[in-house]
């Protein structure tokens, strides 16, 4: 604190990771929940909305970040010493919840849900400790018809927001095939548990290192431009060969420049399942996942979803723990330039996939559930660069000046008919002249401002002047005493013509600074 | 823990005063929101959001219980040891954002906000630990106009959301009159803070307790019908006797039934405020108190706002400690029945006033300011009980049955070709036979069910039951046997015809079950 600083007042801040949220943003994230729950709910999902504060141990701690299981969720202790926790997402919620309802609920049940979610965790550029989702999920249908279910509604979504068919991809891949790999890599030995971790991460890392970096970090490790180094897997050369062969790619390189690019492409899903069975014994599991996959890249085809929308792509992970069969991943396929200059793909907007075992936690008996969560954040970033959310300013209330403060209780009635009349309309309400009150209504993007001084008041009229076509008159008046001589965009209406003229202005203006809806 | 659960299994239960919320009370919720939105926005207020954690010394301790001081808020440190707490309103978190805003904003401010805000207190009927508040504040006006059109927005709130004019009223205090009385009770020696919230208290029960009542409050302590004994506040008879005065009654009785009703009616604004003054001192403050309430009474009589919606009552206190001006209280004037059957009345929906000294703990400087806040709950069920919110079942969606597991494909198109004409439809996902999946879309609310089995198949038709007019018909049939012979409320449709014919069964059904908007 500097010596200049009264120390008795408190700095105005939030902490680190959160953020206040202005209206043009949350006017974008409404279009948008309006848009995805026109989707979910043309499927039959239905909203449900839980607190924001659960029993730690009914949430339990299935973050994408295991090296730290006491991290990542905010917790305290209730009265009676029992620990609370501030809900991380939105999938443990509804394990309880499904848990808590089962004998009331139709199963299968189709559910919807958007809200905030906390993370403790380190905040970062575009990393936030409160942030929004929005997950559906299906409870009590075992069958891979719901999976793909889920993969359509979420394909049908990426378009409703007006992602362009061929900019995103939803792409599927199952965690059974993925323990399939894990067996045929082990033999004799199987890989531990954190081997395995350390190969799941390094596979997902596949889209943005590409395959020759994705073979270090499965065998030696690897050293970033920044000189970080994320230790290797310690996989054999062999299993290596195995894992690149089960992305598609043919055996490792020299690492001369060979790029994911060089993969095949994703657009024959029975090619792409081929592919994951060629040279591997995958074991019971794995044939199972591979069957599952068959049977979603069956139903999408014929349901008219070809692989330029939902694609079989085996190098899809997904972080959080609890999956159990098919997992998928909503990913926007443009390039963007990141900090540095060089073309990237945007990447994951959302994700999700089968875990059956989460509600047992609560029942003892396994309960089938697939769901898929929607990072509205991200989202909205990604529609923005779409060109989707223009943040135009929208044009604000009409501002009512109050020429004289005893006549207050006129401006405001004033007011009062533009409003009866659907017309966003205010007076000003501070103690400032008449200057200050014109920028105060430039401020509000008042399209208009409304005048009436004690001339017009006894000619029972008003002035109004219209800012937007004002400020483009402006700009071609060379001085103070010529703008006061013409007055630019302003005009004289009868009193009792007051919404008319007004509407008049709002009508000319109105189409062109209101942003568009997607 | 009974012997026959098994240890591992957790229980599905959610901390005491959380609650989930289903489709139907977040249909009631929404449109609540939407028709306070569309008011405040006319009004020229603007959304703002803030995050749901924040320091605790930024959010400050301002809840209405001062007893117990380190009580009613969530809190708990962050990795820099710093404390952070759930907002528990959206007032404090607004006077940080406008400190930490102020240069930005224009002057004044008129902000609205809703969410969730989060006491740590004890839950109990009704009263919840999670509950959702919608606020709106003008920042930077230090006039009663301000305060007026702040009550002239509540009361058209009120209207907007079907609450018919003399089923509400806002009452108008002022915290310096309050102060003027504390002063003219004290004489030589003033009353002290704790005395002086027992006052407040006391007074604040008028509504509900009635004078006699209060009386004793203000004297000796009371002890109610199921034993519970408050103390009193301990005022001599003639001190309770200026109080009553104030508060528009005649000296104190003999406590033989006479009630609140016998008050001086509220609806002349001008008599009201006479009342205030007779007999009593009020000092400077107060005097300036009784100006606001004039010019209060003024502006809003003048916008036509009768003392039918805008009242000045000397019994409002409202809890928060940081009003330093106006008061306010959204109150329902009409009568519903308790749990003992007798008629009370609903009561306060909101309240507000102006705190100016609430963004200075940051700035070092007053800043004037004045809001109103709605419990959006409580609000809810107030117009449940008016009829307003008829949680009547939405229609469903159309559910199209599954008679071939291996056809899924086919039935999932049926179901797009639905959705694609804007009609929420799923299929069933289930294991489960014909019966259940009929009970199925029973508790889905589905108007009526699509069935192609290999009959209709093999003639390119679909059959449809309606599943309302079903149930109206099953009523009058006596037997299963006549039921197949019948097929109530059943008929077939060319395949190509599938999206027209369910139309007609939806447009036939639709007005009638879905819920009417405020």
């Amino acid at each position: 604190m500097s010596t200049k600083d009264k120390p008795s007042r408190l700095q105005a801040r939030l902490p680190r990771g959160f953020a206040d949220r202005g209206p043009a943003e949350m006017a974008a994230t409404r279009r948008l929940i309006e848009a995805i729950r026109e989707v979910y709910e043309l499927y039959g999902f239905e909203p449900l909305e839980t607190p924001a504060i659960e029993y730690s141990d009914a949430l339990g701690k299935f973050l994408p970040d295991q090296d730290r299981p006491n991290e990542g969720v905010f917790s305290f202790k209730d009265d009676d010493d029992q620990w609370l926790s501030l809900r991380y997402d939105l999938t443990a919620p509804l394990a309880r919840f499904v848990a808590e309802n089962f004998d009331r609920l139709p199963k299968p049940y189709r559910s919807y849900r958007f809200g905030w979610v906390f993370r403790n965790e380190k905040p970062g550029p575009g990393r936030f400790r409160q942030f929004m989702q929005f997950d559906a999920d299906t409870v009590g249908a075992p069958s891979a018809a719901a999976d793909a279910e889920i993969c359509m509604m979420a394909a049908d979504t990426m378009e409703k927001l007006g992602i362009p068919r061929g900019s995103y991809v939803i792409k599927v891949n199952n965690r059974k095939v993925l323990e399939g790999l894990r067996e045929a890599l082990g033999g004799a030995s199987p890989l531990g548990d954190a081997q395995w971790l350390a190969v799941l991460r390094s596979i997902d890392k596949l889209d943005r290192l590409g395959p020759d970096e994705v073979a270090l970090l499965l065998t030696c490790g690897r050293t970033d431009e920044s000189g970080d180094v994320t230790r290797g897997a310690g996989l054999t050369n062999e299993q290596t060969d195995t894992i690149l062969r089960f992305l598609g790619f043919g055996p490792r390189g020299d690492g001369s420049g060979r790029s994911v690019v060089d993969r095949p492409a994703l657009n024959d899903p029975e090619a792409s399942i081929a592919r994951l069975t060629a040279g591997i014994e995958l074991g019971p599991a794995g044939q199972q996942g591979i069957t599952e996959l068959q049977e979603i890249a069956r139903l999408t085809k014929a349901a008219g979803y070809d692989a330029d929308r939902i694609a079989i792509d085996p190098s899809v992970v997904r972080g959080l723990e609890y999956y159990t069969g098919p997992v998928y991943e909503a990913e926007l396929t443009f390039d963007i330039k990141d900090e540095s200059g060089r073309l990237v793909r945007f990447g994951s907007v959302g994700g999700g996939g089968r875990y059956d075992g989460l509600v047992a936690r609560f029942r003892g008996e396994a309960v089938p559930a697939t769901g898929f969560s929607i990072g509205v954040s991200r989202l909205m970033a990604a529609l923005s660069l779409l060109g989707q959310q223009v943040e135009a300013q929208e044009l604000g209330p009409v501002v009512v000046l109050v020429m004289d403060r005893e006549r207050i209780a006129d401006y405001q009635r004033l007011a009062s008919r533009l409003r009866e009349a659907g017309i966003r309309a205010e007076i000003y309400l501070g103690a400032a002249g008449m200057k200050a009150q014109m920028r105060y209504a430039d401020r509000r993007a008042a399209p208009c401002v409304v005048i009436q001084g004690s001339d017009e008041r006894a000619k029972g009229e008003v002035q109004i002047k219209d800012l937007i076509q004002g400020a483009k008159e402006a700009a071609a008046i060379a001085s103070n005493q010529e703008w006061r001589a013409m007055r630019p965009a302003q005009f004289a209406a009868r009193e009792d013509e007051l919404v008319e003229a007004v509407r008049r202005v709002l009508d000319q203006h109105g189409a062109a600074r209101r942003s568009p809806t997607p």
